[in-house]
């Protein structure tokens, strides 16, 4: 494990944490619904977007509470959408972060339930005081968070995926699918540490545009990773959207030039960071993870 | 049609109209998705939630632009759970508003991305500066927005409905399904108004209990109607909440005590808008509509 890794690792690990104290207790006679997003939130996983988050938050010196807050409110976004994407009607997968997906291990209306409530929990804990004492802040938050994950954002994206299945796409095509679907969530991850800090305009500028260059590397080395990956390593079914008939960027790019798009935009991402000193090191280290991991 | 009926319409008229406004232009890769969102949105319907705003806002002098966002903000977190509701794996309803469901006029995948995307614009309309002025009002709608809609309020109480199936429930639980599920909604609705109007904490109280009872009274209402009405004035299957053996106010009280049930909470309803003079004078008409309503 690299010192990155560790890192990550350790992030993760809080986020966790936050995700437990957080998330409504399973009680009442509605506790099935609580069980269940409990189950899809606290499956593990990288928490790469809440480590943005927390990451750029803290090179402004916001307080890890609140950051954590808003690392909460990004991944029950992030995973109300794996819940949503999962289902039958969707991708339909039954595994996820190597266990079933929620509507395997509940049931579809379940977990079509869980991804709802998670959304709305997202937007209520942005929404509260414990989250920054100036209203301005919270509310830039909400209003960041439902543009990147809305119609326009993440739900788009989503569409156009499923909308091109079968379809060939150009490069341009997949790119803007990729940014709205993966894109505008972890470009919000970023854009929130930079909230939370009331960044001057010109780093919050810089910062996005990191984000919006590693979130398109992300994808790439994602697809990438869904040809070579096996079915263990990943904790999902490889290759899968290359089965579904779906553009990705090796079928549009080939194995090798996608390798090195994808390396390209990380060394990209990485120039956006010029403006800050080592206060954005593990930003970069990000950046390298993201087109070198194996899983 | 009666007085109330007429402001009840010309009301909805306005919702619809700035629906029709606000909704995402069905354009670019996406646009299945805004068409089948304004396709829910736009299927007419009482807008009763709306009215509520739209009526107490005005009550404390709200302007009716900033009350029109937020009754869209409702009605489109309100359609995202008709949309839900009636998928196949949920409630399974081919037939909305007098015409066809979501899923049937497009098809289910869409149709869970409509309803997702309809939750997040609902909060970007809200957080958005045009809502109102001040920061702090903004994210008080969005808080208690989230907390209604979410699992502490309409998708726990949709959780509970779902797992009650084939269930005998008492009326306790039966009053706090629906409570949950469409009481709270109805409740923010009323609530939102007096946010908006910077209302004092009497005034608030006096409303939010004024809507609890309305809630109630429309929920048992309706129970009657099920049983009543026909497929056609109803524009959705008539008697299908006692075909698929989910317990309703008329299966545990009998037909004639549910309908007494209805009046007693309109009854109530009323009593607490004491405290207002004859301001309140339309939210009185509109307890005695929704417990003599024919659809």
């Amino acid at each position: 494990m690299s010192d990155f890794e560790k890192v990550l690792d350790k992030s993760a690990s809080k986020v966790e944490e936050q995700l437990k104290r957080m998330l409504p207790r399973v009680e009442g006679p509605e506790g099935r619904l609580n069980e269940a997003m409990r189950y899809a939130a606290l499956a593990g996983g990288k928490r790469f977007r809440p480590f943005l988050a927390l990451e750029t938050a803290n090179m402004f010196g916001v307080s890890e509470d609140r950051a954590l807050r808003v690392a909460v409110a990004i991944e029950c976004i992030h995973t109300y959408s794996l819940i949503h994407d999962d289902l039958p009607c969707m991708d339909d997968d039954d595994l996820r972060r190597g266990q079933p997906s929620t509507h395997i291990a509940f049931d579809e209306a379940t977990a079509v339930l869980a991804g709802d409530g998670l959304q709305a929990f997202a937007f209520e804990v942005l929404a509260k005081d414990d989250t920054h004492e100036d209203p301005n802040i919270r509310v830039e938050l909400v209003r960041q968070l439902a543009r990147a994950s809305g119609p326009r954002g993440m739900v788009g994206g989503q569409m156009i995926d499923l909308d091109s299945e079968g379809k060939t796409l150009d490069v341009g095509s997949l790119t803007r699918l990729h940014q709205l679907k993966t894109g505008a969530l972890i470009a919000f991850a970023c854009d929130a540490g930079a909230i939370l800090g009331r960044a001057s305009p010109a780093l919050c500028r810089a910062l996005h545009a990191y984000a919006h260059d590693l979130g398109l590397a992300y994808q790439v080395a994602d697809d990438v990773l869904d040809v070579e990956g096996d079915r263990e390593t990943l904790g999902k079914t490889a290759g899968k959207d290359a089965q579904a008939g779906k553009a990705t960027f090796v079928s549009v790019l080939g194995l090798e030039r996608a390798q090195a798009q994808a390396q390209l935009l990380a060394n990209q991402a990485v120039q956006h960071l010029d403006i800050f000193d080592e206060r954005a090191d593990r930003l970069r280290q990000a950046a390298q993870f993201v087109v070198s991991r194996r899983a």
